[in-house]
């Protein structure tokens, strides 16, 4: 890559990584070059760096509005997806409920690290029931009605769809669960894998409704390899990983103290301006899609419309076309998208998300991923938009 | 602190904590503020990222001389401790053999993670043996072989205790072990904890012996929050946790690239030369011990001597002495220094590991541990020794 290349090069793949804001890196330097004693030292440094993920800890807090207790420090999103799911069946397997005695219910659209942990825990004996989703990607809420029992012990789902931007109804979610929790009188916690959340949607933690919330830093301008679980008062978890007793004893291990400190700047910054910055992409990302649909009928918009769908994500499949190959031909010439989400795999095969919203397999292996920046212009979708379409009609041409 | 006092600061406590240096810095920098992309995205971002993840594990498979792909990046070492104990024995389970039909052997000398990993098996049903060690931190080796039975599917070690310094012979362990298994006709695999071994042992996997070395970068020079896992060709493994195909499904989660460009180059640096460091840290140690001797008869060594000790470690009990309170005392004459390891909780208490040598109480809430870095000089070691001994004369005449 030559650099009048990377001049102009176009990052369209916001969901999958996104760079690293100044004021994290700013922040984070010190503690990568200066301080970089260990917070469970007694001393001098020890006690500059325990400072700072304290600070980190309740700039977190602060943006989610919840007591600095509840906000542990993890190793990323997938971390913290699996520490949820399986902290709280362990959890209750503890209180003498067999795993055999557990249902979970979650939907087939979930992220790899949902859906790997979930089927974990099938393979132990819990049961997992796949909650219906609609062609939109959105949970079917009588569905989840229906599946709710006296057994269920957790229903997990993303707040909004990696690959296709779907916004899962969370405040219904949680009104439906705790109907069925009084009627039951047990507990059904309720875990939200937030991780594309901060920058486009509010995380304000009582109104998602969430017993466990995960972040990701990596996916809102912080560093990579820091993730973010919220816990509500009376959420209960077993750690999986044993130590010392860092993070209350849920994530022991030497604190990454310079990720923590850039990860609490990073979503402090990412919640305290995601209308705003939501309202701007949106308004890209519609215009966006209007134009697609203009230049490229046949392609075909997965996710919902509006409000439900995040507001930076383009989903699209074009049926019959090698999208692999087009997201190489869009790569040459400037601008970075993805066919599914990264952790899916880049190498190729259908989008099992968008199989289990349509049902169509053409479809699912013809997907494409434009997920938007906050500074990600008109003009800039445009141009890919062109890309794709005289890809496809010379493709078409060549095929015919 | 002023800048007057921080100027001034003498940093001995190597083993919690270490600096990150130069190199690693400079490699990390364009990796947080550039480039930015996910190394499973099928763009240039994502190439650029996947290359130098690739070239970190590279050169640390350079370092210890292994294949690149025994290399498996974790989020620090005790993940990497937790990963290979638990998913060996979940790989034995999948074989078709009970918890309660596993033996593993270790001692109780180990680290917070090792000991809770061993303990939360022992839960499970899985039978922990604790092999002897002698007064000076090593392994009986007798008692080993004893130990050793047709279940024994793992035995766990430090290379050197992170407290005490104590150098265990891992490859009379593993020569110990190797006789076992073609006596009994079985696999018995061998995890070295080495998160203390890279600035001043030969980290040479072959020469090791085992089948699970776990490092830690943030000891050696690297940042916090990254850690090597290194198996042998037999080695089988269960990841313990799920996601996206990352590290080859052993550790799932987007790579935290800047910090594996970081641990790429420190083991790298920490091994091409820790010789000569060794050496030149042992003088130091051993004047040090010497005059700690001569100034503070009442003192006692924790631990080994000569090769069979860390080169950076000393460690030392002051019976009746408040060593916490020492350590503050230290801290504000500028001179950072623990009682034990940190993730053994810097909250006072007795070193479980000075207990376990010495099965005395008395020495094991009154220890003092200083672990050097490699410019530490001898006068800087003497003038903490003149604080300590005048310290514990002060304390002495008050109680007296």
């Amino acid at each position: 890559m030559n650099n009048s290349q990377q001049n102009k090069r176009v990052y369209l793949d916001w969901a999958a990584a996104t760079p690293l804001s100044d004021r994290p890196f700013t922040a984070m330097e010190p503690f990568l070059r200066v301080h970089y004693g260990n917070p469970s030292s007694i001393h001098q440094e020890g006690g500059r760096a325990r400072q700072a993920v304290n600070t980190a800890r309740e700039q977190i807090a602060s943006a989610v509005q919840v007591k600095p207790e509840r906000v542990t420090f993890t190793g990323g999103g997938t971390e913290g997806n699996n520490l949820s799911i399986f902290g709280v069946i362990e959890s209750t397997k503890q209180t003498g409920i067999k795993y055999s005695d557990m249902e979970l219910i979650t939907t087939k659209i979930e992220h790899p690290s949902v859906i790997g942990a979930v089927e974990k825990l099938r393979q132990l004996g819990v049961s997992v029931n796949y909650v219906n989703v609609t062609d939109l990607g959105l949970i079917d809420l009588n569905h989840l009605q229906e599946l709710l029992s006296d057994k269920t012990v957790l229903v997990s789902c993303a707040y909004a769809n990696s690959e296709i931007g779907t916004v899962q109804p969370i405040r219904a979610i949680r009104k439906i669960i705790r109907t069925k929790e009084e009627e039951a009188g047990t507990l059904i916690y309720f875990h939200v894998d937030a991780a594309q959340a901060p920058l486009w949607l509010s995380c304000q933690f009582d109104s998602t409704g969430a017993d466990f919330l995960v972040l990701d830093a990596a996916k809102c301008c912080g560093p990579k390899g820091v993730g973010v679980l919220i816990q509500s008062k009376r959420a209960k978890l077993l750690p999986v990983t044993f130590g010392g007793g860092q993070e209350q004893g849920i994530r022991p291990g030497t604190e990454n103290v310079s990720g923590i400190v850039g990860a609490g700047i990073a979503i402090q910054d990412a919640q305290s301006t995601f209308r705003e910055r939501a309202d701007k992409v949106t308004r890209v990302r519609d215009e966006g899609i209007a134009y697609l649909k203009e230049k490229l009928p046949t392609a075909i918009l997965n996710g919902a419309a509006g409000e439900d769908r995040l507001a930076n994500n383009i989903n699209i499949s074009i049926p019959k076309l090698d999208t692999e190959y087009t997201a190489v031909v869009l790569d040459s010439k400037g601008f970075a998208v993805s066919t599914k989400s990264a952790c899916a795999g880049a190498g190729g095969g259908e989008s099992k998300v968008v199989k289990e919203i349509s049902q169509d397999s053409g479809r699912a292996t013809a997907t494409l991923r434009l997920s938007l920046g906050p500074e990600t212009t008109i003009e800039e979708v445009r141009e890919a938009v062109n890309i794709i379409a005289a890809h496809t009609e010379r493709m078409q041409e060549l095929t015919q």
